[in-house]
């Protein structure tokens, strides 16, 4: 992080059928939507439902940063 | 949760003089009144004011998660 | 606890329609049907589902003890 | 909390057949017959004792709050 | 989770020479060997052996919960 | 608190060349242009940056929480 | 562990007059009893019994693995 | 500490309108008009309250240590 | 613990050249002196000072409950 | 572990632009060029930097432990 | 962080008769003296002494990073 | 602690087939060897081999603190 910003982060959880860095990467694009200047993301929780005795889909909650000075 | 979404969660504190349900759903109420979607909840500290030696009004603090995807 | 035993718990998660401790109590008679000597619970997790701004069920997980010794 | 005070707080376990919120008006109410300014309490811990598969009684563990200044 | 069941929920520890997914995919496969009914998954620990050098295998632990009420 | 609010709160981080309490206050000042009401913080972490062996700047992560009722 | 194995994990409270090692190592014996193929295991709480100022038995908690696959 | 004293400690909040360390003094100094032999301090929590966007008093929460030996 | 009582925890540190165990039972024999119906413990941190490579003592720091009702 | 070993961890920050497995192999192969004999990791932190609404590169902690019998 | 870096994080404890701050480059700048390329330090505990009522040192533990890659 | 010194610490896990003292004087006793000045430790963990239904070995993990300052 540089020295002269103000960072808010907010509480994201991704799914997808794929795998976790895939679940990860959907919450970030459909943040980015919205919310200009993500800047980090941190993993919280790392979960998935299990469809027939397999994983069905991964859900993983993170944090994500952005900066509050240009907005 | 179903596997198609992003959710974001929201912290929220409720209170009321009733009790701890209470204090959840007050909280979950209020917040409906501007997010939509939201689909569920998780309590992560429950506090109290006392007066005279009896409780005068609980305090539950919760996230609070919503949908994303059709905002 | 007595002194005399060795404890295993268990951790469920029970749910109901009106508030924490009935989702508890579900729980631990569902549990009891199968598990002889249940003992004690801890509550690990208070958490549940919304519908329409309101909430549709409280879910709460909890690990349970029972005696060892005399199965 | 208002600004201008010393908290001291303590931990109590406080317990009840009918259920949490009992358990934890119980601790408050026995605490406050030998501590004035009784200010907060946070709940830390919820437990309790089954016995033939029902809840016994309740268990509360809570921090609660008070005034050092004028004592 | 849907609102009618109770849940029980199971720590394992998979592992695989491959990465973290695999380890994953590779405990639940196992657990549904003989538990039916499982429903989701939380990983609460990543581990793994390292041999000249290098990752020799992945170890990952989990919850794994499955409903118990058509047992 | 008082009873009758809906609390939200917010986690911000804030930098300074200063100090913590300075990161602190910047922080704070910042999400007070666009956050009416703020009333509360907690500080979650305290971090910083060093260069040539010295502290270039600290970085503090805290909590926000403001009401919603009036909003 | 080794890297072709699934383990799973049971929690376990043994008590002892004698010490922290003694409750330990009882409940390890007991479900030595019924469960084959015990790894490891890993102190995760202990506490005791006070009678007359002096401990009563000691009571340790403990997660312990087993090996899945040969079952 | 050194090796033939019990130590009990007390948990504490203090505040302060100038900051962090003025606050931490001053639940010590208050608690040192009852309580002898004050040893060591930790800091556990720290908070504050915010008025138009400026941090109106600090306050932190501290277990302050003393021993009980020769009282 | 039974079912009709309001508990206060302390938290005490006993130290031992002994050893663990040691440093625990001396804590409690100290706090027994002034604290009566002292009923359980809680080991919440155990530590030691070394001098030349050595364990010159234990300190072992734990929480112990005790019945508010008769006192 | 082998049970005639005494165990050192480091903890080490990988960084990789393709996801979480490349960053701890690289954290591992940059370790071992100076570290011999190292033998586990265990991932403490998940986290990574974000670029245009993307991942730029991901960055994981871990601890890694060797044995110091033989140095 | 830069993206091509690998990281090791070592543990340190200053100690100050000022306060935080100082404690905390006090730490830093003896670890520089034997350590390059530090880059950034989290603090992880705030302790301190007390003598007579009064803060006699502050003593702050923190982790500290340094690059490997030039060393 | 004194107040003029700056402390390293460093993550260690003994072992011993007798016991938990054992395993934690044989990493102190191994550390020595090679870091002067060791000073104090704090138990992060305890655990253990199981064979044949019986403790094997004891694996204690645990931090050790030592001055940098010029000694």
């Amino acid at each position: 992080m540089m020295s002269n910003h103000v960072y808010k982060s907010i509480e994201l959880t991704g799914s997808s059928p794929k795998g976790m860095e895939d679940a990860i990467e959907h919450a970030i694009a459909k943040a980015a939507e919205s919310v200009r200047n993500l800047r980090w993301f941190e993993v919280t929780d790392t979960r998935g439902h299990i469809e027939d005795g397999k994983i069905a889909h991964w859900q993983v909650t993170l944090k994500a940063g952005f900066t509050l000075d240009d907005e």
